[in-house]
């Protein structure tokens, strides 16, 4: 292999895939890539947690922050004998890299170093200090990655300016689609105690699912909020109903059900447990609650980083991205809170998690383009630090 | 023990509460019965099917025919450890007899027997065939016990007149309720697949969930009928809800809901399902559906039975008892379809199916001697055969 293709994304891609990286195992990824930031100037740590393998890389003294958030784990493959090729064997087959990670989010990763990698090659760059964070817990709890690496950053760069996050982003084609912000997760269990007894019998018991039912039908049809420019508005998905007992002559003595609320910042997360609250006490005065609260809703206004994300997309695909807040949660809700404008920019997500995952292979060129093109426009845009 | 307690109901009701006849195991019960019945007059037949027992027992050629109808299994024991004594050695304490089945429901057929014995040892009596049916299987599936013994009667016998059902009707105190009927069942499922998908992506996912909660809702609020003279209303209650996930964050692929209704002859099964079909149709048009029908309601206008089991009452305990339809089915159901007046009447069911399940031990001779009251008045009042 030429000196060239070993250096190409591709080739690095081909790298971390063949790895398999099952969270929470690194698997090795982070040492190969490590090694090669190395050699392009930057200064590694290692912030080990566990079984989880976390590196923070920066280059440079002085001038804005620009943190790249990546991971290197990957969800499990699934049944193996499903996949047209196996799941940690990258094969290359009409144009698309196949593998599990290929797209979730090994290519990101690559692509951002090689465009480190080029723009490091340069001379008469601008005052920016590219900082590259991984983690292999993003698939897994999601407790010792980022979430525990944020806290540190401050005092290792003061502010984080801008946030670039490599989840996969797009729909249909890479860079249709941006994402600016992540909606808040909130997730609840209703459990209502009523007393077993014999269908025949219905008033020496107390049928917990007849209060369930109404809270339910409520549930679904309320309205919670209009959402805001950036966010739709919030919604609720009921994720399961149970019961004690299922047998057709016994009415149960314990009904439950769970749901989930996506939601935008138009709502806060105590307003809607008030909200759900006040409907469960109407039917079910003594129902028991139980709430998680998995991520806060996050969102940037427009600033530098999103304008420049989406003139290198138009720069290079001649469209303008859609930047929108729809999704699961990400990691760019712990950078967030430092101040950091987060933009989430990475390739099409049609397939990740699933089975034959794949990436097209003229999209991870493009995007190590893209982004040596958005590393370019901060730089030449950075104020001057002294 | 002298003879005449050997011979009084409450040791026949200990001797039968000491074998362990858990359905559809008869343990001896009906082998002991039979020869007291044998003693007394009666020609025994049995009517095995597979594991259950049958008993049929005739005495006399001519008149009108009183069938007792009774079962000798019981339900299992629960947890041993929870009884104050051991469920299957009949223990006298505080005035009652504590044992699986002292209630439900060996003390009626002890009583029904030695009321028997007392009947056949005094001359003149009237012109009436008395008539015994037990079974192992009431308890279990029904399938083998009464229900495979009914169409066998009218050969053997003729038209049944009068069906007295010994189960547990009472409810504070011996002969405060007879049941003169009882509703009928119908049980059904409804299965809603949706599209599974994550929480967070609503729009690709169909959440089945979302169209069986105002079904279940609609259900709990309808009216059904406003019953009959005997009975009351047609009521439904829900058993089980169940999803084939329950992860906080993936929207189901399945719901599904069981339901049951007791039901009046005010209405059909088959106007009870169109109703039902016709709600679950407005949410959810491809929503399976399953039926179970385990009983149509069967209810005796009053007659010379219900007359005479009155005025036995009555006359023992200076009350007149409520007649309702309550509870559950009972194997009256096999017998009322032939033409015959069915009445049931047995001890307090406080404790039945429960652990320390007992009968206050003056009932048990209380009972015994309504039974004969109730024979003799209809004896007496027979029309004379030919
Ligand atoms: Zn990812
Ligand atoms: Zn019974």
């Amino acid at each position: 292999m030429p000196a060239d293709a070993m250096e190409s994304t591709l080739a690095l891609t081909e790298a971390l895939v063949s790895r398999a990286s099952v969270t929470p195992d690194d698997a090795g990824c982070q040492k190969l890539l490590a090694e090669r930031l190395g050699r392009a100037g930057f200064d590694i740590d290692w912030l080990p947690r566990g079984d989880v393998s976390n590196l923070l890389a920066v280059r440079g003294q002085q001038g804005p922050v620009l943190l790249f958030v990546g991971h290197t784990d990957v969800v499990p493959s699934g049944p193996v004998e499903a996949w047209q090729s196996p799941p940690f064997e990258p094969t290359i087959r009409d144009g698309r890299l196949f593998g599990r990670g290929s797209a979730d989010m090994k290519a990101s990763v690559a692509a951002f170093v090689t465009a480190c990698e080029r723009y490091a090659r340069t001379p008469d760059n601008g005052p920016l200090r590219l900082v590259i964070a991984l983690t292999s817990d993003e698939e897994g709890p999601a407790q010792d990655g980022i979430r525990a690496v944020a806290p540190r950053l401050p005092d290792r760069l003061g502010p984080v300016d801008w946030c670039l996050v490599g989840e996969p982003s797009s729909s249909q084609r890479l860079g249709d689609t941006i994402r600016v912000g992540r909606r808040g997760s909130l997730s609840g269990e209703i459990v209502i105690d009523g007393r077993q007894g014999h269908v025949a019998y219905p008033d020496q018991a107390d049928n917990p699912l007849h209060r369930l039912a109404p809270i339910l039908a409520e549930l679904i049809d309320s309205d919670w909020d209009s959402g805001t420019a950036d966010f739709p508005p919030t919604r609720l998905q009921l994720t399961a109903v149970d019961t004690d007992t299922d047998a057709v002559n016994i009415i149960p003595g314990r009904a439950s059900a769970r749901f989930n609320l996506r939601y935008a910042p138009a709502s806060s997360a105590d307003e809607l447990r008030e909200q759900i609250q006040s409907i469960v006490a109407r039917y079910a005065p003594d129902a028991g609650m139980q709430w998680f609260h998995s991520a806060e809703p996050f969102g940037s206004p427009p600033g530098r980083l999103r304008e420049a994300v989406m003139s290198a997309i138009h720069e290079k695909t001649g469209q303008w991205p859609t930047a929108d807040t729809a999704g699961g949660t990400s990691d760019g809700r712990f950078i967030a809170p430092l101040g950091a404008e987060v933009v989430e920019f990475g390739p099409v997500n049609a397939t990740i998690h699933q089975v034959d995952e794949h990436i097209d292979l003229e999209a991870i060129d493009a995007l190590s383009d893209a982004y040596e093109a958005i590393i370019r426009r901060l730089a030449r845009n950075a104020p001057s630090a002294d």
